[in-house]
């Protein structure tokens, strides 16, 4: 579908690096602009990072190093020089900031710091990538944040959470947020709650996370602020980060047989318009199907006229692949009859609308789209989960019967580790927001308050 | 001024690679506004390559790997790996992009094909780094195009330099377009038009170039296209680029000696609100101050009210020192009169507006400071420059007398390289947009028709 849709082209002779070709890149651009509406809204200031960063920073924090060691980039020379200390490709910009933030932040007043950057960042992958799940190059964003205590770095996590909501909103994506297990958690964090949707073949895919860092990192990065009675204190910390794989799920998640399904508030086209043109009508045809772009371009909808020379039914298919959430067919009958006649991507259902009231009808209908694709979305990962008493449950491998599964879970590490090992499967963890529940733990048979999710992963 | 301004921070710990932080970085995401706007409205499609090129293909056009081969990155390890193929860090993306572009043209129908992306560029810089003007992590955007005949290409060529016309505009700088000696052109290039402007101390600043390559690049990268008769055929290729140091020009060029004087089309904040308080009026101004935000915000100014518990006089300082084009002081004489008082960053002038027509007032004043700066500053450029008949006319060093120079060159590289080895100055090139002349070589004193332009650069 990647391909058919011309979203990016993994001919690069870099496997794992793809090139952005235009229409998946005007996609994901779309998707940043929600994202900085939102971080900008909530008093978030952009920032731009090096992308190099010195090998002697990189290892202040002894288990982020752990974390990365085996997936780095590693530049040792320039021009025709050896370079005196390495310099590590950004994996994620921490090891870049916080020396900075050491310097920025002198007292409260300065509190709470909150920057984001929206760039590149570099894993050496060694399972099999996959275009935007799984790349070497990865687009991403980052925001990091400073405050004055723990609860102050607690509060930011929770708006993080209503950022996402908002975000997930305009791109149609239902998602799980699971607090990772200890042995799952960012290198470094003191919690990790990740950020999961599920695909069509119930795998999850990990769209993103939020950290909280608590003082993991300001201790080694030496990242202090002096209080109002003039004490010098360790700032704590959060991180929030999701990358290109939203548009990953966008594609797995919406799309269909025929092609992607855009989201309208993602879509390089809201709308396209094919003129059923037939020999005696087509100057007329034309241009009311000119009318009608010019209309709804004044009326700040995204459309292309699909002028070109061919059948309309080759132009639908092509749209289709493209997913264009609504198509308009303009012919002769309709202009009779003061309509045009449009067909839903998401539904394949087709009706007209007054050309008196094109703007807000074509809107109406935008609107209708994109609050279905989202409660499909939803449904079908409600559906997804079951619960589960007995490990036995989950078939040994991929299968039509696969599920995310739920289940108690006593919290211990030895339990988890038993679960994951025999069955293959990943614990995703613990709801974020608790979930009533009492029962049994899967393993050891210890009664618990706790429900874990487990699934397989992409 | 760019550490008082808080426009970059240089002490991040690889000289040379500097963090952007807010304030600076806003400024350049409006210029990058600018440039998408003018790219994409002349048919470009934004696009994102990979920052890493494999050596391979890095080297197959041989002049071009000369020109970068001491001022390159490289990339020698992944994880705990030696690569097979060392990964140049990109200089500039030509060798990342034509591996694909062979692929993507075919046939005449796919051509022109017109690209550019926005991303950061690397040079292992070995002189003296400066913020914005000379660092290692270098902003920019560049656009590639194919064409199908040499005066294709240099069509796209004039759709550039108007592209340039535009944006230059909205920065208030001028530039000259000086055609490069054959010594000083792009690596590869058939040639090269630089875009240079005048610093303050008469040092000129290359901000960009646009070359046209011919088949240079096409014919090692092998990218062809079938013609109306089926024959296949090299495609001629242009770029277009232009970098940070469009902001370092910013500054340099409109700066004085309070900081620095923003073209409103790129201020984060193109107005400043500061209320002037007395004891008894403090709230009725306060309100009077927020509505003004309110009712400028609503009518498309990005404006700032300064409500900070200081001295008007102490805002007034901070505001100078960040650019700010426009100050509205808002005291309880202002409201009484029905007016708002005005102070220009630019001139100093100060005046009313009145209330009633704000807006208005306040976009006529935006839009005179515009022109009055783009003014000023085409005619400092214009009076730097000195005609010339001997080269004993320029100071051996900098000094106060120190200017851009004309002189007739017969246009041999003897005469160009004689004339910069003896006075240690450039020789920046030929009109691009001929200028009439007739005169003698200032070398070898043959009577020539080509005027050249030379400047110590920065």
């Amino acid at each position: 579908m990647v391909e058919r849709a011309a979203l990016s082209d993994k001919r690069y002779p870099i496997k794992g690096m793809n090139v952005w070709t235009p229409y998946g890149w005007k996609i994901m651009r779309f998707v940043d602009t929600y994202i900085r509406r939102e971080l900008d809204a909530t008093g978030h200031d952009e920032v731009c990072f090096p992308l190099l960063i010195p090998e002697t920073e990189f290892k202040k924090e002894k288990d982020h190093i752990k974390g990365f060691d085996s997936e780095v980039y590693w530049v040792t020379h320039a021009g025709l020089n050896e370079l005196d200390v390495r310099l590590v490709v950004r994996p994620t910009s921490e090891t870049a900031m916080y020396p900075m933030f050491a310097l920025w932040v002198r007292s409260h007043q300065d509190l709470p710091l909150k920057t984001y950057q929206i760039v590149n960042t570099f894993r050496y992958e060694t399972k099999q990538t996959r275009p935007f799940i799984r790349v070497r190059e990865i687009h991403f964003f980052e925001s990091h944040t400073c405050h004055d205590s723990e609860e102050d770095a607690q509060r930011q996590i929770e708006e993080d959470l209503e950022i996402l909501r908002r975000i997930m909103k305009e791109l149609c994506l239902p998602y799980f947020l699971l607090r990772r297990t200890e042995w799952d958690k960012f290198p470094g964090a003191h919690y990790t709650v990740g950020i999961d949707t599920v695909m069509p073949n119930y795998r999850t895919l990990q769209l993103g996370s939020v950290h909280h860092y608590r003082t993991n990192f300001s201790v080694p990065y030496d990242i202090t602020y002096e209080d109002e009675n003039g004490e010098h204190k360790h700032v704590h910390q959060t991180t929030y980060g999701m990358s290109e794989r939203l548009l990953g799920a966008l594609i797995s998640v919406h799309g269909d047989d025929d092609g992607l399904v855009l989201p309208p508030a993602v879509a390089p086209f809201q709308v396209v318009i094919v003129p059923i043109l037939s020999k005696k009508n087509a100057e007329v045809v034309t241009a009311a199907a000119e009318r009608l772009r010019d209309e709804l371009t004044a009326g700040g909808i995204r459309v292309k006229l699909d002028d070109r020379d061919d059948r309309p039914g080759s132009k639908f298919y092509d749209w289709e692949i493209k997913g264009v959430p609504l198509r308009l067919e303009l012919g002769g009958r309709d202009i009779e009859n003061n309509v045009v006649t449009f067909a839903r991507r998401d539904t394949s259902e087709k009706g007209t609308i007054g050309l008196e009231s094109l703007v807000p009808g074509v809107r109406l209908i935008l609107d209708t789209i994109m609050h279905d694709m989202e409660a499909k979305a939803w449904e079908f990962q409600n559906s997804s989960v079951r619960h589960i008493e007995s490990a036995d449950e989950i078939p040994k491998e991929d299968t039509a019967e696969q599920r995310v599964y739920s289940f108690g879970w006593c919290g211990c590490d030895e339990c988890g580790h038993a679960f994951e090992d025999a069955h293959d499967i990943k614990i995703l963890g613990t709801p974020y927001i608790p979930e009533e529940f009492e029962g049994k733990c899967i393993i050891c048979g210890k009664p618990t308050k706790t429900k874990a999710y487990a699934a397989r992963t992409m």
